[in-house]
């Protein structure tokens, strides 16, 4: 059925990054409408104008647009339990955090009932919310997300990544790995460093001058992955392999936690092993693409 | 005993690194003595100009400073076994891989024999030595860095890190536990990509800016190592180990190698069973300073 839009956007779950999206829009002259389980989170908002529905059905309702940022799918389930066939010709763009497979159940879900659905993986703090600095990642309905644009520039830098509703959650769990990597490394080097007495500030332009200089590489590589073809122009594998073992040694030698060169050693030893010595180091891919041999010792 | 001087520079060691190090000089117009196990490496440089010592022992007697380059300390102790009291005043750099602490017993060694010292290391690839983009780490004698920085700066970045002479190997290892940091990280990412069909090369700009913008964090991070002090400002370890626990259980479900997030989350366990949850990342640095529990289960 048919029902009448009363705002440009609602927001379904007010916690702290819910309560930023809200303001956000707000700040930009759009008209919200709000809903949370607990309504007193809403007081802030309402007083800079947004509107309190009753339940999240009425919620749904109120704007042709609706963004939900709960804490996980379970409490995304329990707020939309009541809602049946009202989606009709709406957007749901839902950043509430889960996997690529949740996003694309979600994705069947609210197109069963006749509506586009966007997911989102939002790479900010909530503080940065409304600046080019948040990141919003979006993937599904790309006639949607062209038409909301407006809507979604004013949340943050809104980037549209394909129509598989599962590549924001995809991408944002491969952007941790690439921020935790790039952390552990350098603590890792700054535990090095610190047996010379060095201090961390001391070592870390060196380590941001390397991070940045790696990352430079990455496009040609990305070349060779794709290409499926690992020419050895800067070095072997077998060349990664000694410097390997050899951070294995000096770590351990100086009492330094060598867990993360170990790591590294037996993947390119793995690799070796396959006969990939005189291959670059991105023939790697091969051994990230299969589950490791060594899971059942890790449990889950 | 005094000796002559014929020349500027005399290369210990003429395999591609030490060669491009010649070349190098003898482009900058320095007068450069070389040797090498088999002579037959020197040819080329002979051609251009480099005179051709008859051992080891005269061609460090040729130069005020010897730029030693062989493959490791073996061959490095082979090469000077017939250097006796010839040092003096002399200035050895050595660029020469090896660990911190071979670094510093070669410092030793040369110092009683009333030389100076400074040990290198190179991150670079032959080929760009000679150009801006090759930085030469140093560390050892201050004053024989300022007095023969004409000779230095020809081969590259030359930069000086402190009077440790083993800071050179340490700077030179933590880097590459950067580099492969990055590499590993992107990997995993792309290995996650292309389950849902997306190429490496469609998903690298984006790692690249979160590898960048990571790497922005550093230095705010470092100043926390330094102080000791840790406040979650943007993240506590708790959010973190959510955010593992959700990269591992997503890549185990699409069968992606997952050792990389595991190690991850294993570390923030660690640190959470200290009490340290409501703390920001880099108090992981009490994981990373002290030996890891599991080192039994790896060996040597």
């Amino acid at each position: 059925m048919a029902s009448q839009t009363d705002t440009d956007v609602t927001i379904i779950g007010l916690g702290l990054m819910g309560r930023a999206l809200a303001g956000a829009l707000l700040a930009e002259g759009h008209q919200v409408t709000v809903w949370n389980r607990t309504a007193a989170k809403a007081e802030e908002l309402l007083a800079q104008g947004a509107l309190l529905a009753d339940s999240a059905n009425s919620a749904v309702n109120a704007s042709p647009v609706t963004i939900s940022c709960v804490s996980d799918y379970q409490a995304l389930q329990q707020a939309f339990a009541s809602i049946s066939d009202e989606l009709d010709g709406r957007l749901l763009v839902n950043v509430t955090s889960g996997d690529s497979a949740q996003a694309r159940d979600m994705a069947l879900w609210t197109e069963q009932r006749g509506a586009h659905y966007l997911d989102g993986a939002i790479m900010a703090v909530p503080t940065t919310i409304g600046t080019a600095e948040a990141v919003i990642l979006l993937s599904g309905s790309k006639s949607a997300f062209d038409r909301e644009q407006s809507v979604l520039d004013a949340l943050g830098t809104a980037t549209y990544l394909g129509a598989d509703h599962g590549l924001s959650a995809l991408y944002d769990v491969a952007g941790l790995s690439m921020m935790w990597g790039v952390l552990n490394a350098w603590l890792h080097g700054v535990a090095l460093l610190r047996t010379a007495g060095i201090d961390a500030s001391t070592y870390t332009s060196f380590a941001v001058q390397i991070a940045q200089g790696t990352a430079g590489w990455l496009a040609g590589y990305a070349d060779q992955v794709d290409s499926g073809i690992y020419p050895p122009d800067d070095a072997t594998l077998a060349t990664h392999a000694g410097g390997m073992a050899h951070l294995v040694e000096e770590s351990e030698r100086l009492g330094v936690n060598a867990e993360l060169p170990r790591l590294f050693k037996s993947l390119v030893d793995r690799a070796i092993t396959a006969g990939q010595a005189e291959q670059s180091y991105p023939v790697l891919i091969e051994q990230f693409t299969q589950e490791s041999r060594t899971s059942s010792h890790h449990g889950r």
